[in-house]
């Protein structure tokens, strides 16, 4: 089944920021200046690499963005602006992503996208773009994204993006598309170190992939991806979606 | 203030399987059974090394372990045995590790543990153990255990567990204790690549380490540790408690 990996266990895992990597713009050939990045850096892609990209630069490459300047709040949005406290054209452009409100407080808005990402702000994000009148938008199809990259490098790759997470402070970066890179690592039915069947071990890779690669590629500096190489495995996913869990399943809420 | 870290950035991570550790038993020396495989699999400790090690071989060090045989249930547990198909002694095994009952739907029961995790069977595990009479419990106090393994072998030490989580399919290896390790990377107030300050990027570093080392650990394969080299630190945690959040504060619920 093409979802899931059946090897892995014994592998070292070493993981690079990528440099040089110049602003992006609208219609930057982005895989060309990975490709460039990746050189200056020092290394090779490996057909067994894998590269995790921020959605940030893909969104620049694929014009994601937007001018606050230009956007008209909707009442629904102005309505929302006068209770939070946010700036109206900024809510109007995260209702436009938004295909469920999911909580607000304060400044806080959960939202979930039309893509299934339960994230602060529909994932709309102010940072590192110009001006600061100029927000981005998360790419429309990440995976379509993941798999153009993954046939221009010739690698596996994990778009990711900085999300918070239920019960616990902190952020991670989780997977938001993929492209030859196994979603899970599914060790169910195998057996223990005692013989039995090991019950509900169905390991969430690409998340954890995207967390380690977050850890190198900073904030504030320019990295906005990294190299991971060692990560074996058999098969890859055909798509992120079959890692959302649909809310009338889940026993975690 | 101890609880973050401000460096980090463009660091590399190389992370490691530790192999060649024995079955543990109760009272076993565990640092120094960690050293040897450390030292078998071709490591010397750095001081700024990590080490992941799995909750399972510390709660067999220290005798967290229980004989289902020997197990009395209590009415409560046996009701909850009749409704959920689980074993009666095995649920009361874990209502006593259990602060809250979170959820339970079929086989499945979600506990806050005494510490705060909320987590599946309250972290009572069967896999890897002896005979399948026995259960694992966690160790009752996760920093504790991970401080002493940090002055004895002179490194940061992350204690793991593989919990499940909202939203998304799939486990991922979380922190259940640290020592010398922060538990976030703080980029909030530092300037963004255009100057303005980033406004909510908390990293939690130390989960997205025990993911990596998770990742390396497998779950079937005798490797229940993983040298984890390259992360970059000022200043080091005080405890994992930190890190969780008070459900009152909790808008992702």
């Amino acid at each position: 089944m093409a979802l899931r990996s059946r090897l892995a266990g014994s592998v070292s895992l070493q993981i690079w920021p990528i440099h040089h990597i110049p602003e992006i713009q609208p219609g930057a050939d982005l895989a060309e200046l990975l490709r460039a990045g990746i050189q200056d850096s020092g290394f090779t892609v490996q057909p067994r690499d894998i590269l995790a990209v921020t959605q940030k630069i893909i969104s620049k490459a694929e014009g994601r963005m937007v001018r606050l300047s230009e956007v008209q709040p909707s009442p629904e949005a102005a309505a929302i602006g006068r209770t939070s406290g946010k700036d109206p054209r900024l809510v109007e452009v995260i209702l436009g992503e938004t295909k469920r409100l999911v909580r607000m407080r304060g400044e806080v808005v959960i939202c979930e996208t039309h893509h299934g990402f339960i994230c602060a702000n529909a994932g709309v994000d102010r940072s590192n773009v110009e001006g600061g009148d100029v927000v981005t938008l998360l790419p429309r199809d990440p995976d379509r994204s993941a798999r153009q990259l993954a046939r221009q490098l010739g690698c596996g790759i994990i778009v990711t993006d900085t999300f918070g997470r239920p019960w616990r402070e902190g952020l991670l970066d989780v997977a938001i598309g993929v492209a030859r890179v196994p979603l899970f690592i599914d060790y169910r039915g195998t057996p223990d170190t005692k013989g039995y069947p090991l019950q509900a071990t169905n390991l969430a890779a690409v998340d954890a992939l995207a967390a380690a690669a977050g850890l190198v590629m900073g904030k504030t500096s320019q990295t906005p991806a990294a190299l991971i190489r060692g990560f074996a495995w058999d098969d890859a996913s055909t798509g992120i979606g079959a890692i959302l869990r649909a809310a009338d399943k889940d026993l975690f809420l």
